[in-house]
């Protein structure tokens, strides 16, 4: 890292979106300074480094922000090239990257909403649609959700991480999730272990790298805090 | 294009995510075969070729697909390198341009739904959630998609492109969407050249180049399709 860097990391602790971020930024031994932000009371420098979605995560590299999860670990890809590639060389593997990359984010997170309601640009502007039906609807969403886990079990199959031999792209995308899978356990009531032993065992490996471990947090209090924000935002 | 090379395009004449595609290959000078789909009763090399999303448009480079409009997009721009590059060379413009690109993504396509419930995938999976309440959702859509617009022109301001002075990856993403303007104006009953005079004059200017102007349809012929698909889908 080149002498006189300053990076800020604006986060929420619970975010899986935040986390990419931090395995990515550990991933590449960079040092950053932390700024948890209160997405109940957004601060004037969240509002300031991100004024078209006015959510975190925000990189903010030597005073200028980069914003949404995955454009910022593929910036940090680009910038701290020399370790820990996260992204293939090959255009191909690149592209098969970049599309469960993006599984990742249009399938696990669309079950995160269905659960949690947890996005806050879905919370404020579309609640109505998600709560008016979000019982009949939870069903369909649990499906869909088991279909997708066993379709990412199938691309994982006996390789170590996503990516190869390595951690990389789409790892990172789908890691966070690691932490909040007891929490959908419980709420959906299967058992990765069970279900899904491929994933589950690689998500146990993937917690035995310092960069991982020490970016994701502690499934059970996330747990906790599932239960409290779907009673603060009315689902049960 | 180096000797011997096949590239095949899976496509649908009215999507815009496929108009993306033929714009990047337009501007870098790829010759390909077209193969139209029929996405109400999908080909058996659709399936194979896309067997997660089962959606156009696909790619396929000497056998191999890329999914994902702006997956190709980036593939194209990394494979065919040497020709009108897409996204800028420094890492922080390339950050912008993805975020940009992104917000195109998930704001106006976001719109498009409302509008058309055009997106197969939630037609066939999420339809309640977009049918029950699609009426009361409108004028809220409505809303977001006007200051969605609003944002894109202040991002545009006198700049030629998105990207600046040449066309780029922004504008690979938005583009497609300038051939519907002519119905969403007609649906939402506004003006794009009185209320978003820059937006306008860039889509005209666009359209000035054949890459573009080849790759877009009609935007009579695309109201003529919205207005069947509607009736179609029951939305009026």
């Amino acid at each position: 890292m080149a002498a006189g860097e300053q990076v800020t990391l604006l986060d929420s602790w619970a975010s899986s979106f935040g986390m990419r971020v931090r395995i990515a930024l550990a991933e590449k031994g960079v040092k950053y300074e932390y700024i948890e932000q209160d997405l109940w009371n957004k601060s004037g420098l969240l509002l300031q480094m991100n004024p078209v979605h006015k959510k975190i995560p925000v990189l903010v590299h030597n005073g200028k922000p980069v914003c949404e999860s995955l454009v910022i670990v593929q910036y940090i890809d680009e910038v701290w090239k020399d370790k820990a590639p996260l992204l293939p060389s090959d255009p191909y593997q690149r592209a098969q990257s970049r599309f469960w990359a993006d599984f990742v984010d249009r399938k696990v997170f669309f079950f995160h909403l269905f659960c949690f309601l947890l996005c806050f640009e879905i919370y404020e502007h579309g609640r109505t649609i998600l709560t008016t039906k979000v019982e009949d609807q939870e069903a369909a969403a649990k499906k869909d959700f088991i279909d997708t886990l066993k379709l990412m079990e199938g691309e994982l199959g006996d390789k170590p991480y996503f990516g190869g031999e390595t951690l990389g792209y789409v790892d990172v995308a789908l890691l966070p999730y690691c932490c909040w899978f007891y929490t959908y356990e419980n709420i959906l009531n299967f058992s990765l272990e069970a279900d899904f032993p491929k994933l589950n065992a690689y998500s146990k490996r993937c917690l035995q790298k310092e960069s991982v471990s020490k970016s994701l947090e502690d499934p059970k209090k996330i747990y906790d805090f599932a239960l409290k924000l779907r009673k603060k935002l009315g689902v049960e």
